[in-house]
């Protein structure tokens, strides 16, 4: 393989010593980049697009030509699973992903294929090995899943939820039949992530985004627990690298000690969580990674750059830290105000490393 | 005024021995009781029953005529303060609240009247004072309002929101328009609530639905600023008794230290902080609300009963908790499962309360 050219976020997610702190930006191949939407045109919808290995190659790439980015990320759906699963993922525009079929009963969970994700999800793979080599080492690649609760609340409901009545209904009236879906889940998770990083991923994210929506004993019990299993599950050495992992609970602030028990290298943060305080609660064991308001990108250049000041000086000296939203940024952004967040990233950090 | 019967719910608010743990729910006058249901046929739309004082006082009564409920609560919505301040509440089949006007600009800021809760929002009053009288001391009244924050994300977006970005540009880009906002709402909130105290109200809560959407110093700078404030404004002493108050930010799980700071009585907790954490946290300064996930309402009666068990042990022995739903009970619960979980606080906290 070609040598990483910057590994900046790679070294962060293994507390090493970095000349200035690394920044990606969650959902930076989107909407917000009129190059996207004009790659998008060309593919038709978003999961023929997802389909596309060359264009969903291209998409990914694009921030990068704009911005000084330290790492790429797969573009993809967190809804690969279920779909790959049999359930039909559809997108109807403005309403988020729906499924054709949903999982409510032992008897559908018992119906659920196993899956081969180097098989069934060749097309992620593809995606995945094309845009590797397109990187050409320029930074490192990030794969990606859902996580088994999150891929459960949309198979439960047969999509987006307000409150997840029917996946919290399942979960506390047949807690052990939501339990054999998140076994299921975690498998296959597993298995996706690993074959993602055999065709080339050199990090992956799972993203817990509906696991805040549990009391602190469910999400451990119906989240966390299975993302702790993926961890043990994924290959961590590939190529003679460290293959790191993060975490990312959305409002997960308040179980962030429980988070870091579980082996991963990383864990995300929304905005919520002051990320100093945060700091001081898991120390070294992990690497933090986030956490500016996207809706902070509205604001002018000069206001997103003293909130990247603020958050640099809450997190404090040293290594351990990777700067990101606290969440995905939004179709509606101005390009421009993206490169300022990402520039005062570039211009202010160096002055916490300095040792 | 007739002495109060029950005052279970107040002596727990501040922190005095009780027999049992108080108990009472969110949204428990509401739309899965058949008998409200009845009521709001009659009335027409959700804002005409707030408005009719008869049978705003009815639908207020009909828990307690089901359930020995430790408190009754107001009927009323958050959104009352908005309306009057001009911008025409309504609401959507299925669509929830929604705004004839938004307020955007530091023009639309300034063009909002003065109110004088007494006059402009007289119906409330009414409502207030004929439900005390009608409840003759069975049990205490909870008054409420929307905190400024929350109120302010609806006037501003014109309705709800899954992100408030109008809200959130508005307070990234013009702080200080934002301000002037939230500021006139505290005072109109203040108000407010010392209008409802005075008509009868021995209690009041401040629903900060949307505070937890802010990052930690936002949190602080646009949404507990201007509840402190309240807090500070409210009449604390009305008819000999003292008149609790209680803070409830959804999501707000991470900021209870600063919360009990504020001169509240009490603080109410979603059901994503563990209450034993929570009391362990804030110490004997506040009492806590909570904290049960309504969703739990869809179990089977034993599972609810078990769920009831282990709040209270997690809590523990003492006063200073007043058992609650985390959040307003769903339309679609069973009746009997709210009596169900009611029953179970009853025949359980005794237990918690031996000396």
């Amino acid at each position: 393989m070609t040598e990483l050219k910057n590994d900046r976020f790679l070294r962060a997610l293994m507390r090493q010593p970095v000349d200035r702190t690394p920044v990606w930006m969650m959902r930076q191949a989107g909407r917000y980049l009129p190059e996207y939407r004009a790659t998008r045109a060309k593919a038709g919808d978003f999961l023929s697009l997802c389909k596309n290995t060359p264009l969903a190659c291209e998409v990914t790439l694009q921030p990068l030509e704009r911005y000084p980015l330290d790492a790429a990320i797969l573009f993809s759906d967190i809804l690969t699973i279920p779909d790959a699963l049999g359930l039909g993922l559809y997108f109807e525009t403005g309403e988020g992903p729906k499924f054709k079929r949903t999982v409510r009963s032992a008897a559908d969970v018992d119906a659920l294929p196993g899956i081969k994700a180097d098989v069934d999800l060749d097309y992620v793979m593809n995606a995945v090995s094309t845009i590797r080599r397109e990187l050409n080492g320029r930074v490192p690649l990030i794969g990606f899943s859902g996580s088994p609760w999150t891929l459960a609340t949309y198979m439960v409901e047969g999509g987006s939820s307000k409150d997840f009545r029917e996946a919290k209904k399942l979960m506390y009236t047949q807690p052990e039949v939501m339990h054999r879906l998140l076994d299921h889940l975690a498998d296959s998770v597993t298995d996706y992530l690993n074959s993602q990083i055999r065709a080339g991923a050199q990090a992956v994210q799972i993203f817990d985004t509906w696991g805040g929506t549990l009391s602190s004993w469910a999400y451990e019990a119906f989240s966390l627990a299975y993302m702790r299993k993926i961890v043990k599950g994924l290959i961590r050495e590939h190529d003679g690298r460290h293959v790191p992992v993060i975490l990312f609970t959305k409002n997960g602030g308040q179980w962030l000690e429980a988070m870091a028990e579980t082996g991963a290298d990383g864990l995300g943060l929304d905005w919520t969580t002051d990320i100093g305080k945060a700091r001081a609660r898991v120390g070294d064991r992990v690497t933090l990674q986030g956490n500016m308001d996207p809706a902070m990108l509205y604001a002018p250049p000069e206001r997103i750059r003293a909130e990247v000041a603020d958050i640099l000086a809450r997190f404090g000296e040293g290594t351990g830290h990777i700067f990101n939203l606290g969440h995905g940024i939004t179709p509606d952004v101005d390009p421009a105000h993206a490169g300022a967040f990402i520039e005062a990233v570039v211009e202010l950090s160096p002055a916490y490393h300095k040792q």
